[in-house]
């Protein structure tokens, strides 16, 4: 039997971990003047977002964490080309809102997205600092992969298979 | 019959707009204290590529160029999101090395890559400064679909096809 499982977040926020979160980017947008901030795990799970007092509704996240996420991984290509490691930062600038990407330790993503008319050197200051924070948080919020039981139950699954294929019993 | 066509470049630089486009090249690249430069097409294709005097051995252009243009179409979904046309520009910073992508008119782009020793200021300023000249010279390069043979070989392409299919002559 194969059980279809779907892809699961690699950190989970909870209680303490998620008000500290929360602090962090409320801070960030108070510091920088940016109109959101949002903390996401590498896969594109949105963990936390804030926005400015005066900023309007904000865009649809989850589409933006998915793009910001598959375009982070894909731009590790080019880092690796030019013999880096990793591209830690990432600005985006067009003419009326620019978007700031910070990496936030191995498993998260800092973005913080701000008017044209922000200024870049404060949203890069705050954002890094908040990056350091926030991967800290997140690293002690790091879910095993055996208590969201995707790993037991795809060894389980690829058992049965092989099971069925070549009619051993485990 | 159906032929098939690769890809071919949007814009070809010859003789004097070849000339200008590395005369701007090595301006941006002596004014900033960048190491490489590279202007590509949105195909991602090297138009022209310089490196400063005292710059190793480049790395791979053709994948950078193949990368760097993937990515540039890649993000401008992120653009759209946010409610903006596109992001005319990009910076990535890893640990050594950064690079600075500027949009180089609807057909090129432009990329410079410097050391992180280098002043990303001076890198922003001389890059748009470059941009805006090699959008004037790229525009005027243009190749005309119709001179690269490609629109007139599919079409006849097609429409052997359907000549085939439906047992009509044209």
């Amino acid at each position: 039997m194969i059980e279809i499982t779907m892809v699961e977040p690699t950190v989970a926020l909870y209680g303490p971990s998620y008000d500290q979160t929360v602090e962090v980017l409320d801070e960030v947008i108070r510091e920088s003047g940016a109109r959101y901030a949002l903390l996401l795990d590498r896969k594109g799970f949105v963990l936390a977002h804030r926005r400015a007092l005066w900023a309007s509704k904000p865009p649809p996240l989850d589409s933006l964490a998915t793009l910001v996420a598959n375009n982070a991984a894909a731009i590790q290509a080019l880092a690796k080309i030019l013999g880096e490691a990793q591209f830690q930062e990432q600005v985006h600038q067009g003419k009326d809102v620019g978007l700031f990407l910070e990496e936030t330790g191995s498993l998260a993503l800092l973005v913080i997205i701000f008017d044209s008319s922000a200024p870049l050197g404060r949203i890069k200051l705050f954002g890094k600092r908040a990056a350091k924070l926030l991967a800290k948080i997140a690293a002690e919020a790091t879910v095993a992969p055996d208590k969201l039981g995707i790993d037991s139950e795809y060894s389980e699954g690829a058992s049965a298979l092989l099971d069925d294929l070549f009619g051993t019993s485990s």
